[in-house]
């Protein structure tokens, strides 16, 4: 049976949103002194590069980036895996007194959030936790909230919010699925 | 020397917060099932109880409660004390696919509440963790928000904002302080 399809953002919208989200976080933050990108896996991981390309193509400065894999962190971690793989975060910095720009595609419920915000703790004591998501689909079950949103969606439990990066699907869009 | 003193919030104003804040528990909650109030040590547990009594007083039950001292959560744990008491927590029943409204007096920088939720982790799995505050003062160090507000207050980050509530202060106020 096919599922019904939508596209909620394009190429166009998301390079515009993440434009727009990279300059948020550098007025934010007064530049770039002790910022760190860091990328959920797996989601949030391209959003986190691109944010990096554009800070550092405005700014002329290479600057820190990471990435985090939560699967251990997670309060369901017992019933979705007996298997969790470890090797994929990748934070080659103590955290203490870096301000942390957090990464990922899609905010639902938060726990993934919750969840990273643990992991993070595990690498020293940041000043500061921002999140950066581009899609922020509402029914949040913790509380929890993004710093920098590209798109607000308030889509219905039912509907699956899927984002697609060049990087791995050969397209940018954000496509709405009705299950 | 004397700090200069304001009263930010008087005992009615603080009435009828707390009495709008219990509406809006019941009505985001539909009602009380499965819904438990925690109250975190030591400024959201006297209003945790007010909370309850006027949820109990409105839907005539009586409604779970309990209280986190999170001392043993903080990330600053090992640099503010050396001896964290635990027997303050008091939990007497599993969070599993419960509703916990978790209740303190003051948001700032989120530390607090991230640890709350690690620490109510411990107690199972809630189907959701809602936050109420009688003041948020902004200032976020973590990607936090409440959910029930009594206040907001965007004060400095050289004041000091005191909650005193008449079970142990004799008096209900929310005084700011400058330092």
């Amino acid at each position: 049976m096919m599922k019904k399809k939508k596209v909620f953002m394009d190429a166009e919208e998301i390079e515009r949103s993440l434009t727009r989200i990279t300059y948020e976080i550098l007025e934010r933050n007064k530049g770039t002194d002790n910022l760190i990108i860091i990328g959920i896996r797996k989601g949030g991981v391209f959003m986190a590069e691109r944010l990096c390309e554009k800070i550092s193509a405005i700014e002329g400065t290479q600057i820190m980036s990471g990435t985090l894999d939560i699967t251990l962190y997670r309060d369901d971690v017992l019933t979705t895996s007996r298997n969790p793989e470890f090797e994929k975060t990748y934070i080659p910095f103590p955290l203490d007194n870096k301000r942390v720009v957090l990464v990922d595609d899609v905010l639902f419920t938060g726990r993934t959030i919750r969840a990273a915000m643990d992991a993070l703790m595990d690498f020293g004591r940041p000043e500061r936790i921002q999140l950066a998501v581009l899609v922020d689909r509402g029914h949040r079950e913790l509380p929890i909230r993004a710093d920098f949103i590209g798109e607000t969606l308030p889509s219905s439990l039912w509907e699956n919010v899927v984002v697609n990066m060049t990087e791995d699907r050969n397209k940018d869009e954000v496509v709405i699925e009705e299950g």
